[in-house]
Formats: structure tokens, sequence, C-alpha cells
């Protein structure tokens, strides 16, 4: 790598809201797409929320002369929707499948059947290895009530864990995506705090778009404006992170934004604003460490952000028992009634009674078992995680107190960290 | 590091068969197994089917003064079985939950309710980084007629880009555990090949223990010897494999397996056979490749092992699709079935009929669909696991048609590959 070598890579993201029968104007929307990424010429464009396979087959033999290599992550029942399309040869790709992902018998919200997952590709560009991630976290229905959060936590977690342990070789790291999180939300700290990713969005000096680079905007025909009701501006839930790992320093050197219209004419690409980054990968100057820094203000961030989602975790798993328990109870009563029904018939009792409740008995019991186990997976997958969170959160603490800054101050109750490796 | 520098290493690793209720003297051998460890201290003890919690916590309080650092990987509705003890700190851990993992209305198999998975643990021994991992494949019921093969090999396919992506920094690898796999068997050469680890029972030139290096053997008074009819002197399914990556070297100094007895008195430790193996790792000597080789000959032999493993995941996939095709028309049946009971409900006719029928009929649609899904989802697993290892195919022959000594004659067919990127 010469010394003033840069290298500038221009990247494309957008959740294309591609739902079969039930997005509005689908079709002529991934025909625009597939013209707008063509006439862009990006280095590589990630797309989310691509349900329907042959949506990314059209879009491939489009986009074949500009973008070359392409793939489509599948996952689950419905699939997980990442696809990707790269100017450039795709090295190595393969993906990991959240654990957690909502609950099957929430069949309205359907994030379950999906198979929400990360994906993973490995470019070698210029020399330099860059690991390029596509994800889509669990959706948010009610901000207020939100019984997905654990599990949207537990996603983040598994994330950066994905991130941190599969990309200790790269010299560049790229996450774009749908988050399903506010910046400010704590899975969006968490894993920002644990990868050492930077926002784009926070990153650039040249910033054009959507005020406060929100990607879900009222302006956006697509857009339900009742659910954007308490964000006037709209919200910011799409991605571009990136870092370098090593002798390597990114800028941003512009962000885009669509504004809810689309770039020419016509409707929106989608009901979430598309995001272009352009990134410029130099030598590290001296004033930049390539890496995260890990001082004691850093430190302490990561440990307060382990200790939230710690906790977050914890009621998680304490809600997953709490059910398990009442469907144990459930099958229970339904056991019960399936012997009192037995014994009716056997007794030659009031046999029209027996033959109308054995079904549903029979039926209470086997659903009652399936939510019961479903909720005992739903535990260990969230103790999984905790377990991991909580040894992260001691080594963290250790390091804090063998470090000259330590400040006692910051660490008020140890009962979470203290059994660290106690798993 | 020193320029003699050598690092010792002392590995156990064993099957428990620690079934609560079914397994024989299960509280017994978990009492001696602890014993042995503490009276051996290896330098990392990896067990699997640990399938209660409650036995991995009391190993772990008898074995804290010996092995402080202890993990036990909680995965699926049951769990995964594994855990490790540690005599070294534990820096870092995760998971990786395995796509597929047999069929839930296999009740009898009860591998699906395990959520069979990889553990990882990343060490820091003498400034060198060790990735150690700990598995479990779906367990082989019937050798003649496998009906799980796709499963286990695309389990080997994900295990072996696991440890791929997640050790490119680690300078040593190693990996235990229960393949359930015989060493010539498809999964078992996948493995090794695409990750180019080693096989120490091969690699020792200090054997001891049972005949063929076996890890179930007719010995064992645990071992259920009609399934062992075809294998007289039993069969090797239990490994340690190891390599290392940056310029060092792994030899196998000692490997043992007990021998159908308890090491010491008393009925053996498990109906598996324990493996303890002595790792020396060394600066690499001139004549050593620290990483695998990539010549013609490995390449070609990457090349036929992938190739094979592509046909049998496309075999599990056309198997996947039919049932898939299958109990979707046993739904349309059902609903047809039910519309015939409403109109025979409204119309007043056979009212007995239609009350005997309704359940088993919405039984019959609720079944078949759940089984749908999960075929569907299935076949998605096994084609995502077809795809990446399709691209690999086509990067390695891609790599074999680029070198000056390509053999033309290796390559017959080359339909699976041609659209290596068209994924």
């Amino acid at each position: 790598m010469k010394p003033n070598f840069t290298l500038r890579l221009r990247v494309f993201n957008l959740n294309c809201w591609g739902i079969p029968y039930l997005s509005k104007h689908r079709a002529d929307r991934v025909k625009r797409l597939g013209d707008f990424l063509n006439m862009e010429s990006f280095d590589l464009a990630l797309l989310e929320e691509v349900w329907s396979e042959q949506d990314f087959q059209d879009l491939r033999q489009k986009l074949l002369p500009t973008y070359p290599a392409a793939h489509y992550f599948r996952s689950g029942i419905i699939g997980s929707g990442l696809c990707v399309f790269s100017k450039h040869p795709i090295q190595e790709f393969t993906q990991h499948v959240f654990t957690l992902n909502g609950y099957p018998y929430m069949i309205h919200h359907g994030d379950w059947f999906c198979g929400k997952a990360v994906g993973l590709l490995v470019l070698h560009l210029s020399g330099l290895v860059l690991n390029a991630y596509v994800t889509h976290l669990h959706a948010e229905y009610n901000r207020q009530k939100d019984v997905y959060l654990a599990h949207r936590v537990a996603q983040a977690w598994e994330l950066a864990q994905f991130i941190h342990h599969t990309s200790k070789k790269a010299d560049m790291v790229l996450l774009c995506g749908d988050l399903n999180l506010h910046p400010k939300d704590l899975g969006c700290r968490l894993l920002k705090e644990w990868t050492g990713l930077c926002d784009a969005y926070l990153e650039t000096r040249d910033f054009k778009g959507s005020e406060e680079g929100c990607t879900m905007v009222p302006e956006n025909c697509y857009v339900n404006r009742r659910e954007l009701e308490q964000f006037p501006l709209g919200i910011r839930i799409d991605y571009v992170l990136y870092k370098a790992v090593s002798g390597l320093y990114i800028s941003c050197k512009t962000f885009k934004t669509t504004t809810g219209h689309d770039p020419h004419s016509g409707t929106p690409l989608s009901d979430h604003e598309a995001l272009m980054a352009t990134l410029c990968v130099r030598h590290s100057p001296p004033q930049h460490t390539s890496s995260p820094s890990h001082g004691p203000a850093e430190r302490s961030a990561l440990i307060s952000v382990l200790r939230e989602a710690w906790t977050e975790l914890d009621q998680g798993m304490a809600q997953a028992l709490w059910w398990a328990t009442i469907t144990g109870y459930v099958i229970g009563l339904g056991l019960l009634l399936l012997a009192l029904l037995c014994a009716l018939a056997v007794g030659g009792g009031i046999r029209e009674v027996v033959i109308l409740l054995w079904t549903p008995s029979v039926g209470l019991v086997l659903g009652a078992g399936a939510v019961y186990l479903f909720h005992v997976q739903e535990a260990k997958g969230l103790c999984r995680a905790r377990a991991e969170l909580q040894h992260v959160l001691g080594r963290a603490r250790e390091a804090q107190d063998l470090s000259p800054e330590s400040q006692p101050a910051l660490q008020p109750g140890r009962q979470e960290g203290d059994r660290a490796e106690e798993q």
C-alpha cells in the first residue's frame, strides 16, 4: 500500500419495503431502484426487506453489468430479506441468524417467520480486506410498551458479537442496515460501544438529506403518519456504520439521504429513505488511533451500557420464565380436564359434553405445550446473551480496576458482574 | 515469544452421556469425572452431553480450585449440552447454534429440542491466542438409511465456516467434540478440508488407548452392542482437531483414550471414551508451513469434497421441497374437507358427522401447516449452505484454473459452480 494511498468507497443502503401483495407499487419501485443503482454505480448496494426472491433475481439481471457480484441471504421461513450487489468480487460470505426474533404466535407482526439475520461479505479492495455486514433487526411496533425490547437488545448484542469475532483480521468494517433502533436507544449504544463502529451521519461534514438524517419521514407518502405522531421530523433507524481496524483511518466524505421523494421522479423508492455514503480510507494520521480507544471514559461508557443491557435481558428472562410458568399451569389444567373427561367417558356420564370438550382440551394442552417450549427456549437464548454480556462486563471492570486512572465512584453496584465467569 | 519457546497444552474431551433420568449411574459418573479432572489437571476440559445444568454447577463447584474458569453454553429448549472448564482465564466466548438440527416431530430422537451448537472460547496463553471450539453434531440413528445426512453435512459446513471466519487472527485453533461422523464420512472430510484442521489421533506418534482410536467400543458396558454389530472394533466419532495459523507449528505429543473402563475403578465415565491429548506448540520449523497448503493436490481434494457435499445438500433440498409440497396438498385437502363440513352444517345435513370430523380436520390443517412451514425453512437453510459451498467451489476452481499446474482432467462437470456468484 502506497504512503499517500486513498480508497474511495461509495455505499448505498435501503430498506426496500418489498412485501409481495402488500407493499404499494412494489414492481415499479424495484424497477426504478434498479435504474437508480445502475446510474449511480455504487461500490456496494446493501438492501433489506427484499422479501421476494424473484425481486432479487430481477434486480440481479438488471444490475449484472454494473454489479457483477450479488448475494441473497436465505433464512427462516419467509427469508431474511437481505441482499447485496457489489461492483467488486465477493471473496467470501456467510450469515448468522439471530437466536431470538419475536414470537411465532404474533402472526400479524410476522418477524418470527422471517429469520432475521446478519449477512457478512468479505471483499478485497486494493489489497485491503473489507468486512461488510448487512442486517435488519426486529421491528418496533409500540415504543411505549415494547414487548420486543429484550429481543432487540439480544439481537444487537449478537450482531455486535458476530462483528467482533469475525472482523478481527479485517482492515475495514462496514455495517449497513435497518436496526429499528433510534440513535440513543440501548441496542444502538450497545452495538457502537462494543464494536467501536462510527455513525456515518454523525461523522460526516457534508450531509445532504432529510432533517436530522431521519430515515422514515412524514413527507414520504408510504409512511403511516400516525406512527410518527411523536416525531414530527421523523425517525432515524437506518444506518451506515464503519470503522478501520488496523493502521487505517476512514472518514465519511459525504452522506446523503433521500427526502421522502424519488431521487428523480415518481413516488419514493420505499417507505424508508435511502442512504448514500462516500467513505475515504487512508493511512492513519498520527493523531488518530485506528481502533476504538479504551481510555477510562470509553470504558466507563461501555460498562454503563453493558449494565443497562444486562438489566434489560434479565427482565426479559424473568418475563420469559413467567410465561413458561403460566403455560406450565395451563398444561397441568388441560391434562386434569382430559383426565376428568376420560373418567366421565368411562363412567358413562354426559357423553355429549365429553365429545364436545375432548378436542378443545387436547388443543389446549398441545397449544400451551408449544408456547411453553417456545418460552423455555426464549429464556435460554436471553440467558446466553446475558452470560456473554456479563463476562464482557466483568473484564471491562477488571480493566477499569487495574487502570491507574480508575475512578471508584464509577463502580457503584457490582452484583451483576461479580461472578463474571460463573456462567 | 522466545526463539526456543514451547507451549504444552493438555486437553480433555468427553461426551458425558448425562441425560437426566435416562443415563445410568449419572450422578456417580459425574462425581468420578470431577475427581479425575481434578487429579489430572488438564489445561482445558471440553465436555458434551452435560444436559443437566445442575451437573455443570456441581462440577464447577468441585473443579473451581483446579479450573477457575468455566462456561456452560445454553441454547434450544433442552440446551446444547456443551460446557468447558479451563485452568486459564477465558478472555472471550460466544456460540453459534446450527440452523438445521433434525425434525421437531422426531420427538423420540430429540436432537431438534437440544439446539445443537458450536461454542467458542478465546484464551491467551503465553502471548498466543488460542481459539478453542467445542461442538456436538446431530446423532446418526441409522447408518444405512440416514435421514439426517443432509442436516449433518450442513452442520459440518456451518461449523467449518464458523471456525474459518472467527479464527482468522488466532494463533492456534483447537476443535474438540462429538461430530457423530466417522473419519471418512463426508462431513468430516468437508470440515477438515475447508478448515485445514489436523486429527490428533492420526498425527500423534504416541497413542495409547482403544483399537484404531475408537471412541465408542463394544467393551464399554453402557454401549448398545447391537448398534456396533457392523463395527466389531467400535467407531471413532469423537475428535481432537487442531491447527496453527501463523508462523507456529503444533504437534500432538501424546494421545490417549479410555478403553471402555473407568481410568481407575468402577464403571466407565460415559458410553463414549474420553480423549486426552498433549499438544506442543513451537515456532514453525522451515520445512513446515503453518497454514494448510493450497497446492494442486489439496485444491483438488477440496473441490472433490465440496462437490460431494453440494450434491448431498441438493438432494436434501429436493427432499425438503418434496415434503413441503406433500404437506401443501394435505393442507389443501384439509381446507376442502372443512369447507365441505361447513356446507353440510349450514345445509342442516348429518350433524353428528360434522361434529365428529370438524376438529380432526382443523387439527389436520394446523398440523400439516406447521410441518409445511418447517420444511420450507429446512429448504431455505439447506439452500443457504449450498450457496456458500457453491461460492467456495467456484473460487477453488478459479484458483485451480489459474494455477500453472492446473489439470483439466480434474474438472469434469461444471454445472454446479458455473454460476458461483449467482446465489
